[in-house]
């Protein structure tokens, strides 16, 4: 039941040997890498003039610069990524160049501030998708429909998931339709507000309840703050870059063009937005909750069908955006496995050939994230980012490193980008880490450290144990032992019996049963039927004032051992084994409760005798 | 570590033959036992205000007959409640009741009916106790809190759950304080009230914002639906007679007496406040959200310390009549699982002498319920109430019987009560089930006949079970067989070597070994290392295009265990045991799947062989 289910969400399993097919076009690949980074431009400008409107209505006009400063910074992260990607064919993630380049502390660091972005992105993106969602219901008349934000986040990310351990290109084929009408009616609504900018027709927004303005000095601290809203633009800019192995042959000059391609829309749309938002006068607004997109595109388009259709494709590409990074956690949390600082579970891959662990993985962690936050992505934002660009500054420097160390050809122009590149993003993750610092960026900051020694514990462990277990050029079987058996019983029922026969044919002459006295009349009625019907094997009781099973038994087990002194200890459990599922949960789990407590003492054996029920 | 958490919270196991001791005296067990009846004066009259607002401001005139009705109901419902006290000194839930009386179906109704409101009662207690909390510091000037409503109600439910599961005089004297603070405010300001009615000083409510009348015609169905909702006043009435054995001797006299008090201090507290709220004009306020009782409480004693504490009093014991719900469940629940209904766990009674599963059950329950409705206890009240009158309807009905059957002393007198009571109770249950129907209580009447089909189909397992492992007198042992060992092999280290040893032991000359060939490569590599090293056993080596493991292991044991007749199939498997329980989500958890798996197949002997790192 449980196979045909699994079946009918994710598919037929894919032979291993099909493995090199699932490989995508330049198209497709825009879709799904792309879709966290072009969406920002959702909700960016808005960030940016709700910052700067603490200090007044004429402050925003500060908005488009500061929207230029961010994408000159796009621009050179940008380049920089482009000399990544050729460096790297077989993926360039933080964590692989910082390694290569940087030795493994930076590269843990780097590795553990992608995983955590990774989860942010899924939490942030779908619950403002979500939220866009709920507001056009609201608009359309059906506010009751944010009562049920948690669920349909929660839903998304369910569907999300099960889409990518369906495989990567049913997946991006799912994406790609929604990514383009959100480009393409963005580019419109910006060329059309262009055209009634020229022809003096652009009106401006009509307010039903006027924005509030607050009345903080503007200093250069609320700058830097607005700055730093609006640097969530350049979140996802670098998935490309890890996903590299996934294009077409030739896989690095594809994903360099989709590189261009992405980072060319991204500015474009950003800056035409912010453009737009300063010229029909959109501000952010406590009171309606309209976003700032919202009122530039009725502004453009009038409340009708166009309007309607940008609000659907910015909902659908949010709630998609949270796809980049089922990209890239699974596939970079396989790559920590294989290096033995995360559990190895995570280099599987699963029935479709994805790394369906990582998958389940973000989904639980993000599920998580929405439930905590209820689904809240204001709330969420300020832990954002931060990860982002410790990766950036990482994976830049290790670039440095890296044309200084192979000098290949083309090396100083890539050093200089690449100089430049990680300069510029480590001012601004100084300038994210104290702006935003008070409203939770702290946690973040908390995090990293904890990820990175864990990554560490692990890496210790695996190690420890591989040396362990080597076995070098001999091998030494232990000596054979005689056999004690101890069978364990609950009352004297049919299910015994084979379990009875399994122990003396382990132990031949050599078998105690025994039975825990918790209620002890019911103990007593055992013992009598015991010695009636199998005269010849010892049942000793034992009692248990506070009740509990286990302890006895492995009291009891622990002073035969002693006694027993070279023998091989073998304690058998009759285990029911019922008809249908449910019916497990009838019957104590005694069995797999001494089990889990007799693996841990040596040189004991667990056997479980099963009898099946009808 | 588990064990040393396990302690502190809970405290140190009881023994079984100090269980007598701990009972409860009369002024804890009306604490403990009547939190969930007391605390719906909270709710009572602004739910009937509520309901009749919607006729006009005239028509709310009518909550204080409707409330004199309903406290008439409520001593009718008190007094059968002595007789069934009396009549059952063992406990007399109304499912004792009515499987002694009016046979098995109509006691697993009454069953189902209880358990259901158990959870309720948790959910929508806490849930108004948080909402009082989070109101109170909105007043105080700490709005934000109303984000943290999902959990404080769970942390309040763990906490009640912690306490339950330490055991029942610990709780006692921890809730006892509240109530009576409660019911000692509430009495002072009904005094205080009629002092200042009395002298002509009683003032009325000043509204901020005016409460919104409806503009509904008053109609007998507007009444009636009043009426219903009045009736939460009545929940929890019958927890006396559930707890009957935790009092202290002689129990029934000391519950009667506690339930005379309980319903005397529940009529005149909702009589007076009804009373007051009439008198001062205070209405339900969707607009400021303030409750009936908070404009009572501060018309009468102005915003100070006295209003203060009436209202922490109040968000206290709301909190904590979830306790009643974590006394009757658990005690509910172990009489089903007893009798085979529910699960045998839940008869357990855990380290403190409590049933800890059903504690556990319960507040697992309603935290889900908590956080499906978000904490809003207004969405659950629809739900709520049927099932107390079912249950009642059915207890009175069978104490009807009980008397006709057993015309014990003054049988005639219990009969004209119960019959009285059965009679009213069931009009009510009609009432509450028509009218509170599309507002939710279709899921209550969904689910009770699902639970009594569960109840039923479990209670088929057990006795299926009994009669299939039943003895006889004759016990026929099966006949010895010969064993063959298949041991299973991941990779040749160290950990496989006493793994070998112990197949070796039990099946001489008949040992193989398998592995899965998941990496092509790397299982050439074992098979090489293998001959080389342990020349004498045969290492077969299984394809598996899909990656998986336990598909090709078990077709492998299927075929030799229809090459082997007669043999007793014995799967070897070695197991890590690392010394650090976080150490065991880093290895593969392949031995635990294969297990399950094989479990299920008869003839099939699994063999874990610990193997101890460092």
């Amino acid at each position: 039941m449980f196979t045909e289910l699994k079946r009918f969400l994710v598919g037929k399993p894919i032979a291993t040997e099909q493995q090199s097919r699932q490989r995508l076009n330049k198209v497709t690949a825009l879709a799904v890498f792309s879709s966290d980074a072009l969406s920002s431009v959702a909700y960016a400008t808005e960030a940016i003039l709700a910052v700067l409107l603490l200090a007044g209505a004429a402050a925003v006009n500060l908005a488009l610069p500061i929207a230029g400063v961010i994408v000159g910074l796009l621009l050179v992260v940008g380049f920089s990524y482009r000399q990544t990607i050729h460096a790297y064919p077989n993926g360039g993630g933080a964590y692989i160049v910082a390694r290569d380049n940087l030795g493994e502390w930076p590269s843990l660091v780097a590795a553990a501030a992608l995983l955590i972005d990774y989860v942010l992105t899924v939490a942030v993106s779908v619950s403002a998708g979500v939220a866009a969602i709920v507001s056009l219901a609201g608009v359309w008349g059906w506010p009751a429909l944010s009562h049920y934000a948690v669920p349909l986040a929660l839903a998304s990310v369910l569907a999300i998931a099960l889409a990518n351990l369906r495989g990567v290109r049913e997946s991006g084929t799912l994406f790609a339709v929604p990514t383009y009408v959100f480009v393409g009616s963005i580019l419109l609504m910006i060329a059309v507000g262009a055209g009634q900018a020229a022809a003096g027709d652009l009106r401006t927004v009509t307010h039903t309840v006027p924005p509030l303005a607050g009345s903080e000095a503007l200093s250069l601290w609320l700058v830097l703050r607005a700055f730093a809203a609006g640097c969530t633009a350049l979140t996802g800019v670098e998935a490309i870059s890890n996903g590299v192995p996934a294009f077409k042959p030739p896989e690095s000059r594809n994903a360099a063009t989709t590189l261009l391609w992405m980072v060319a829309l991204l500015a474009t749309m950003f800056l035409g937005i912010s453009w737009l938002a300063d010229r029909v006068g959109a501000l952010p607004n406590d009171t309606t909750h309209e976003t700032v997109l919202s009122q530039v595109a009725r502004t453009v388009f009038g409340v009708g069908p166009v309007y309607t259709l940008i609000q659907v494709a910015t909902a659908l590409i949010l709630v998609l955006a949270a796809n980049t990074a089922f990209a890239d956690f699974p596939r970079l949390a396989s790559l920590l496995g294989r290096d033995g600082y995360l559990p190895r579970q995570l280099t599987h891959r699963g029935d479709r050939l994805v790394f369906s662990n990582g998958i389940l993985l973000l989904a639980g962690f993000a599920a998580l994230l929405i439930i905590l936050f209820q689904a809240n992505e204001i709330a969420l934002l300020p832990l954002y980012a931060v990860g982002v660009f410790l990766s950036f500054t990482l994976s830049q420097s290790g670039m440095v490193r890296h044309h200084l160390r192979l000098r290949e050809a083309g090396w100083r122009r890539g050093l200089i980008i690449n100089s430049l590149g990680a300069l510029l993003t480590a001012i601004v993750l100084l300038v994210l880490s104290i702006t935003k610092f008070v409203y939770g960026a702290w946690v973040v900051l908390v995090l990293l450290p904890v990820l990175v020694v864990m990554f560490r514990a692990i890496h210790r462990h695996y190690q420890a144990v591989a040396a362990q277990l080597a076995l070098g050029d001999q091998v030494a079987e232990p000596p054979p032992q005689p056999h004690t058996a101890i069978l364990l019983v609950g009352d004297l029922h049919r299910g015994v019996l084979p379990a009875l026969a399994v122990a003396r044919s382990f132990a031949p002459d050599r078998v105690t049963a025994v039975t825990v006295a918790i209620e002890p009349e019911q103990a007593v009625q055992v013992q009598q039927r015991w010695r009636q019907f199998i005269p010849d094997v010892p049942l000793v009781v034992l009692e248990s004032p506070y009740r509990s099973l286990v302890g006895p038994l492995l009291r009891y087990i622990d002073m035969v051992d002693a006694q027993t002194d070279n023998d091989l200890l073998v304690v058998v459990i009759p285990e029911f084994v019922p008809a249908r599922w449910w019916e497990y949960l009838l019957h104590n789990q005694t069995a797999f409760l001494l089990r889990a407590a007799l693996l841990l003492r040596k040189r004991k054996i667990v056997v479980s005798v099963p009898y099946l029920l009808p």
